[in-house]
């Protein structure tokens, strides 16, 4: 059964970018010590297109995520910074966008696209079509995150803990309500704690 | 070498106690949430002089941090609840409360004991003093923990990580400003991932 999934990495002090996140500086101020684990992963350079990396628990761990995902759904300040990411995004199945503001559809190298949907419940109807057997992999960011989480709509959702704080930012969790999870698994790595966690409805 | 230590119980979104916390609901709305692990626990019942409860991994957990604590320290707050745990408190060991309001030392059954001081580091160094070859253990609330931490004289920060969301309360973490941690341990439990951190000089 496929799944509506999200993966993340947060600070301990329960941000997802630092201070001053904006286009240009899109992790925010310090925001990239969040995601050092990841960026020096043989799986993430190799879906960036780039050699080399380590290998292990924590490369195969991105990669069973990647594998899992039949389709990704992202908010619009993500896809803004997706942008950057040129010709060849690292997601390679389609992806949906919620905007207020829609536009036509963009199709990038390597099974990429990229379509724009108002309204999250929507685009996740659409991510799930695209998806078929497999899973929605929700990108980000925190808006999303916490509409889905909100609406009972995410199946999982995995924390990538870093031990860090970034002071201030965006945080991850806001006016969440009261809500028990369950802790379905924990993986230590030495950079970041993995922590997936399963919303109980 | 004694170490200046804390363990508190964390909701997922980041509350050390839920909304409205105040005497007579010290835990805030939906607080208790955090600490039915603990209260569950043999270790912690027989401090609590109650008969019964869980042996285990948690409780051992938690009798190690007992064993290792020569003194405490907390805020004025913490101590306002303690007050109401009677004649023989589960401290068992000198407490120090930072507040500005000093008064008599208190003397309790089963050698705890509250000398109040004004003055975070000066309570501290009261309680070094007080804990000779043993540790420090600080016990909260949030203003203590956080005042220490940023004034780099906390060795050791234990997060009991409760799979549940308060949606608003007491913040653990607030205005930290940016700052690395190294994770030195993680113990998963069914009920509560365990995660020691070290903070970087």
């Amino acid at each position: 059964m496929p799944k509506v999934t999200c993966e993340i990495s947060m600070s301990l002090d329960g941000f997802i970018a630092g201070p001053n996140d904006k286009p240009g500086n899109g992790l925010g101020d310090g925001g990239e010590r969040l995601h050092e684990w990841v960026t020096a992963l043989e799986s993430w350079r190799e879906r960036h297109n780039l050699s080399g990396g380590e290998a292990g628990r924590d490369s195969e761990l991105l990669e069973e995520s990647f594998k899992n995902a039949g389709a990704v759904l992202v908010g619009r300040r993500m896809f803004d910074n997706a942008e950057e990411w040129g010709d060849d995004p690292p997601f390679r199945v389609p992806v949906f966008v919620v905007t207020h503001r829609p536009r036509e559809k963009l199709v990038k190298e390597g099974a990429t696209t990229f379509t724009f949907v108002d309204g999250v419940e929507q685009a996740l109807d659409q991510a799930r079509a695209a998806a078929g057997a497999k899973d929605v992999s929700v990108g980000g960011g925190a808006t999303v995150i916490q509409q889905l989480m909100k609406a009972g709509l995410l199946d999982e959702l995995q924390i990538h803990l870093a031990p860090v704080f970034l002071g201030g930012g965006r945080p991850l969790f806001e006016d969440m309500g009261q809500m028990e999870l369950e802790c379905t698994r924990v993986i230590e790595s030495p950079a970041v704690t993995h922590l997936r966690y399963r919303p109980r409805r």
